[in-house]
């Protein structure tokens, strides 16, 4: 029989636009022993965490809850809890992931119209708010932070002009939440959904998702109760359009985490004890701190890079504060810069997907990886592997001016 | 603001019908630093957890992985991609878990034929075989546990009665799947879905399945790649009536956990770990001897409620090994005496669902949580907790029961 050893994974500094390094303190919330679903301790923590997220998205929202899933789980269960078949939707696409918007919409029954832009760049706002006029969509979704290209969709006055038209307005703020601000009730964002292994630095495996009293009105008029949980055996009602998932259908999901606690799924505990370390994090280090945090990080990475020779990729004007994204240096074979940096630095840098597949590599600055200690890591391991790669560049001057961003001089002994 | 303390969990012993206590180990795996998904490390004990999952459920099936979510996403992923709309299903139900199969088949667009059986019992092997032979369904779709009632239904014969009519034959097995033997290939079962919540005793938020090539030929005819991952941008194929759920999408998350590692979802780390550690110990300890430590248990425990003049629930020649329904005596309020438990002993039991709710109390034995000393602490405060309650009964004789099935006798000191 095969052997499988003791888990053993190697120390890793995690530079890429997620999973990220996660917070030992979240770590260690994880490896506390778990209560059951019902246990009124475990529904207190249930939700604490509810109160932490509506903090973390800006909102008064009653809904504020994670989806028991990775990332594109709650996109999922936000999109099929609001669309119906046939329901036109609007998607301006500027990055891999507003296709995933577009193909999810479509899977679940929707006529999609769709903006495109070149990657590297974003849209205009009044190009998105005279489609939306033009097309008068019931649901306009967008991504705010494309990690694919990244770039990042600024949001003002689209929220106004979707309620002018009666569209309900979707945020995947699956990359920046925790990193950038969320500003969901003053955008007037009808449902945000976040994502847990970037600027948040919780494992991949949770959602978090909050919707307001508009969303919820039209997830509540596709309602449906199992059949397994009614005492009368009950009927079903041949007019209801149901929403086509169970499993992330977002009124049984809203009965599940509200005071009723109707069962569905059954909660993943250590999950959610990770998530509710990773909030407390955020909120005991502020929203604005860590905003903060996020942008001087990558104001020294930009200057070592840009010390360094290397051009970043993409509009700078609506460049993602948590990505950088820099185009690999001809004749240089960007997978063979990545490997070595793993294997021999235990950094990981990403490369890109579609059309930028081979042409950039990918730095993330977010969550407990967003670090003065891991940016300085980075450049100087990525200086030394380019010099091994023969790509020429004056040595040092990538470090000097990240410390300077950092206004880091030698301590002066007297 | 809000202060929100330290995790600091209060001690529990678990004997519901999940989500169970989690073995130590498993927690402290969850505990570990995390990798980058595509880390060569991190693949690695990904295809390592596909070789232990493939022992568990005794199969030779190219693939077993988990899905991304507790373990009723897995049933969702192997209904909607295997059904398509208008297929015709057939949903033996026994108990709430088959409502929920016939529940999440029909959003899947399937028409539903359902046999219904009384709670507490399941069908004869005849009455299924011959709904097949009837109806003759695209795919049969069962609970191997219905803890809801406590029952088990044998699965043998209609595994080859569905290749008879080429229908595909599913079972879920999330209550089961090892703490039971669950015989994928030799029942000819073309998919099964487990649960880590109970007999793996793993936290809640992944659902390990298994599927073979009849199922596989099935899903790969709707596959679909995302727009997003394509160089050339692709033509979406007219004829296509693709799987409704991209999440869920088992053509996609196989691509995934291939040697091709086709983006799809961020693989959740940290309960990959915990999934991984759990399948170590269940074949570090063998399923042979697995199964046997559970039927031991069992036996203890019904000898202990019994002794102390409790009845139990349901048909005896079809009881569930890793699920004991107690019919809660005349008189007593069961949420009081499960309160008492909970509050006092730090131990939680289970009630149950629709029509046996407030009549029956559920007590697991499961995973971790399926041992000796559970078995003998949750009875010797059952006792009391029942004599506090007013109930009549012989003190003393339920765990003397207990400790003569376990063959317990004082040390002699000579």
């Amino acid at each position: 029989m095969k052997a499988y050893r003791d888990l053993s994974p190697s120390p890793r500094t995690i530079m890429t636009p997620g999973p990220v390094e996660v917070d030992p303190r979240v770590l260690r919330a994880m490896s506390f022993p778990i209560l059951g679903q019902f246990d009124p301790e475990f529904t207190a923590l249930m939700n604490e965490t509810m109160g932490m997220l509506r903090q973390l998205f800006m909102t008064g929202n009653e809904w504020a809850f994670p989806v028991d899933g990775t990332s594109r789980s709650g996109i999922e269960a936000v999109l099929a809890s609001l669309i119906e078949p046939g329901d036109k939707v609007l998607v301006p696409i500027y990055g891999r992931f507003g296709h995933l918007l577009t193909e999810i919409a479509k899977r679940c029954g929707a006529e999609v119209v769709t903006l495109e832009k070149e990657w590297g760049f974003v849209f205009d706002i009044e190009e998105i708010v005279s489609a939306i006029k033009q097309h008068r969509p019931k649901l306009v979704a967008i991504v705010h932070g494309e990690t694919s290209t990244g770039r990042m969709q600024p949001l003002e006055g689209i929220g106004q002009v979707c309620r002018e038209v009666d569209a309900l307005f979707v945020v995947d703020a699956v990359a920046t939440i925790g990193g950038v601000e969320v500003a969901t009730d003053r955008l007037l964002i009808d449902a945000v959904i976040g994502g847990t292994q970037k600027c948040l630095s919780v494992p991949a495996g949770m959602a978090p998702i909050t919707y307001n009293k508009r969303a919820e009105s039209k997830l509540q008029g596709r309602k449906k109760i199992e059949r397994g949980l009614m005492l009368d055996g009950g009927e079903d009602d041949p007019l209801l359009r149901p929403i086509q998932s169970n499993y992330l259908d977002l009124s049984q999901l809203q009965d599940y985490w509200s005071p009723d606690r109707l069962n569905h799924h059954t909660e993943a505990t250590s999950m959610l004890y990770a998530l509710r370390e990773g909030l407390r994090l955020v909120l005991e280090e502020g929203l604005e701190a860590r905003f903060a945090r996020h942008r001087a990080n990558e104001v020294a990475l930009i200057a070592g890079v840009e010390a360094m020779g290397l051009r970043l990729y993409g509009d700078p004007a609506c460049k993602m504060p948590v990505v950088t994204c820099i185009e690999i240096p001809e004749g240089i074979d960007g997978e063979s810069v990545r490997s070595m940096l793993l294997d021999h630095f235990g950094i990981e840098i990403a490369s890109s997907f579609g059309p930028l597949k081979g042409k950039i590599w990918r730095i993330g600055t977010m969550g407990y990886s967003c670090s003065k200690r891991n940016v300085l890591l980075t450049l100087g391991a990525l200086e030394a592997v380019l010099l091994r790669h023969g790509h020429k560049l004056d040595a040092g001057l990538g470090l000097q001016a990240a410390m300077d961003a950092y206004g880091m001089n030698a301590a002066v002994h007297s």
